[in-house]
């Protein structure tokens, strides 16, 4: 249950060099090329020719030659050359818009005409010197909107994450969640307590003494087709909480862009965004590794649960208070995908 | 084919201390749990909030935690409690009926109204000092039948284990098989043989000259719904075999509780109970060992059977005077399953 | 898609020694034994007492003996005996034409009644100490009729195989394909080019200088059902290509016996077999050891294709000149599987 018409992150930039990547994007499955002129391409990764898989080829120029017999296939799907061949006649692939906006390589799996670059997100970390950036990737066995879920609740801290940035003050503080627009947002301050041992290493980095008391806060923001943006932090108690001053507070952006690569399958493109200590970079490598062991412990977890949904088509599920982040997102995803069937129709 | 109303072995005492454990009984995903008073719980492996795998939280006080959020769910199926949540309106799990007893953990997957305690078998050796047990567990890819028929036919001794427990004998000697009400019995007496290897071994154990002529028994016992306890040992030949007196003979009972776990898969645990040198660990250790080593000679065996059955679906298989006791159990089961229909009807 | 009525190769003479082979040739579930006499049988490897898969047996004299119960399969399907048995009532299994030849055990997998062992193909090659013969195989996931089109369109060399035997005069060459009867030929001749890799290698080998101009040939051999063989070799330029005399050229013909498993998994047997220096047992082993490099890079790229096909069932395919090799040769196929339905109907 996703919507083609929308961008989504398909890859890192870092991915895409100078061989090409086949990757499955909402059921399309999909090569993606940096043609020589440094811009990319995305074509259904299957030659008009005999069916072989176009990520098995080569670049050469502004085309990707297919690997089995040489076919060129431009990066508007239309075939290009072929040794000792007429081309205009073949058939021509679909064509993906894409763009390299930031750090990643976006694509839009739908309708072609109705994508308009200028709809990809910028978030304020993009780009930004004032702004240290680490992501990763991991590929998981569950439908994306589980994630949403998980992302959108984060008293799941205390359990699934319990010795990094779980504390039982999460579950605690009062949760907020309502919707502005398309935007759902979910957040819960906590004042005045002891840091866990992930934003007590975020203190010590930033010189702050990390015994002391802090106010900690966590503000999600879900945004169509499934992007969510975590501010996230701690500063000094009583200094102001998220709006303290730098030299009291360390905080930062946890960034997770969300892929339907099938119904029950996803990619998780995830990173966190910081405005402090930004040339540490030993600081960005340690936040990196943290982070990409925390966000790990959630995998088998997703996909037991995916599991076990598949078994009980039929069993209804609890919506409590602290599952409204994740129950209004799944509304917004709902609208969407009406208003679409409302205009194919 | 089985039936939910039976008491099955779903673990050894071993499998469940501190930590759950999830595993599928009769299609019944289910997770066990010692509570801190030390009795056992098992309930539906799937959390009522929002379907994550109980086995994956952790036990506090007669609880399970869900490790996703917190859920606490009771022995009994009942939310206990969650984390600023009311529980009371929160839908139920199944509980099963469960059990400790002996070396094993058992469960009642089916209607638990009509579960008894009292119906959970208790061999001659259960907790029993004068006897000796070593255990271990099998998964297999097979449906339990297949293993049933296994056991009680052990001509295919002389070729599945011939470096062990196979020798010619087993199928010259012949074989009786019937019914006593729902024990199904199948036997061999084979006399004035020399031993094989694993026989010589448990001989010299117990004192004996293993090269002198034995008598050897093999009586095969299956009650429903799937337990299998064989008799097997030798005695310096005419001593009375299976009643000769205990400096004459070397013998032991080998245990066979089968658990279905779907239609084609299942759980094996196997054992062996001996009654002399039953302080000898040692020895223990080293039948643990051997008998691990010829039962792992089964399962290709075993799981190719059932793929062959599975593609050649309408086939009929043949019913020798070997397989009567096979055959015999089967009609056990089907009839079982056939009286069950009628009470549900 | 293939013809059960044709002979296959079924395995190479190597691998039915002592012990029995289990293998699926054409969706039929086949043991290959060798009995003690030495000739080959070949049963359905299934064993009517319950169903156990044959193939874990043993061979006794000329019969195959069940390794679960001990029944003796003769190799015309007729059970033998089995201890305490009478056998004669016992059903039969199918067994299946079968024949070694040079290399090779070939298999007959469709009705008995219409195999003729003198329709076995003999090639110029077999037993014939003036070749030199190496050989391999692969299990492939893919239709083997995309190997018929990968084999019958050497323009893939250039690509998969670019650093070997690919050349850019292979696409440059004018190709010639048509069929005689039931055999499909396709060929290219390439005049005063420099030889690749492979073919430098070879010529080395030969006595003759690698780096002068040759003449380079390729001719591709299709017969019923699915085998390929293909001359290939250089002669120095203008000494008369493949009629050069043999102190000018190094030559020799690429060995494809193609056998389907089910309709989307093959058995690839390949080889080559060269008529210079055919005592030389280390220019084998290299020529052996880089054919299977060679071969093993078109794996990825065949199952690839099978996937992509598998998810675009109705999308067309071109159907270029250089094609015409694999379209011509899956007509034949086409018309002998409307020719066998004719005869059955």
């Amino acid at each position: 249950m996703f919507s083609k018409n929308n961008w989504y992150v398909a890859a890192s930039v870092d991915e895409v060099k100078d061989k090409p990547l086949g990757r499955t994007i909402c059921n399309e499955k999909i090569v993606f090329f940096r043609k020589a002129s440094g811009t990319i391409a995305a074509v259904e990764d299957f030659c008009p020719h005999r069916g072989a898989p176009l990520s098995l080829g080569f670049v050469e120029g502004e085309n990707l030659v297919c690997g089995y017999h040489g076919l060129m296939m431009g990066g508007d799907g239309k075939p290009a050359a072929m040794p000792q061949q007429r081309v205009e006649q073949f058939p021509c692939n679909k064509a993906y818009p894409v763009a390299e906006r930031f750090d990643y390589i976006w694509v839009w799996p739908g309708e072609p005409e109705r994508a308009n670059v200028d709809d990809i997100p910028t978030p304020l970390w993009a780009d930004n010197p004032e702004w240290a950036v680490g992501t990763g990737m991991f590929h998981i066995d569950c439908d994306y909107r589980l994630m949403v879920d998980n992302l959108m609740d984060l008293t799941h801290e205390n359990y699934v994450h319990r010795d990094s940035i779980g504390q039982e003050e999460i579950e605690q503080a009062p949760v907020k969640s309502y919707a502005e627009g398309d935007t759902v947002i979910t957040s819960r301050l906590m004042e005045n307590i002891i840091a866990p041992p992930f934003w007590q290493a975020a203190m010590r980095a930033n010189g702050l003494d990390p015994e002391q008391a802090v106010d900690r806060w966590q503000i999600c923001r879900f945004t169509l087709p499934s992007h969510i943006m975590i501010d996230v932090g701690v500063a000094v108690a009583g200094k102001g909480g998220f709006d303290a001053p730098a030299e009291y507070r360390a905080g930062g952006t946890v960034i997770d862009f969300l892929t339907p690569e099938t119904e029950t399958r996803m990619w998780y493109f995830w990173g966190m965004a910081r405005h402090f200590k930004v040339d540490d970079e030993q600081l960005s490598e340690q936040i990196r590794v943290n982070q990409h062991k925390i966000f790990s412990e959630d995998l088998a977890m997703l996909e037991q649960q995916q599991q076990n949904l598949l078994r009980n088509p039929d069993r209804r599920l609890l919506k409590l208070n602290i599952d409204s982040g994740g129950v209004l997102s799944r509304r917004k995803i709902k609208q969407m995908l009406a208003r679409e069937q409302k205009t194919v129709a």
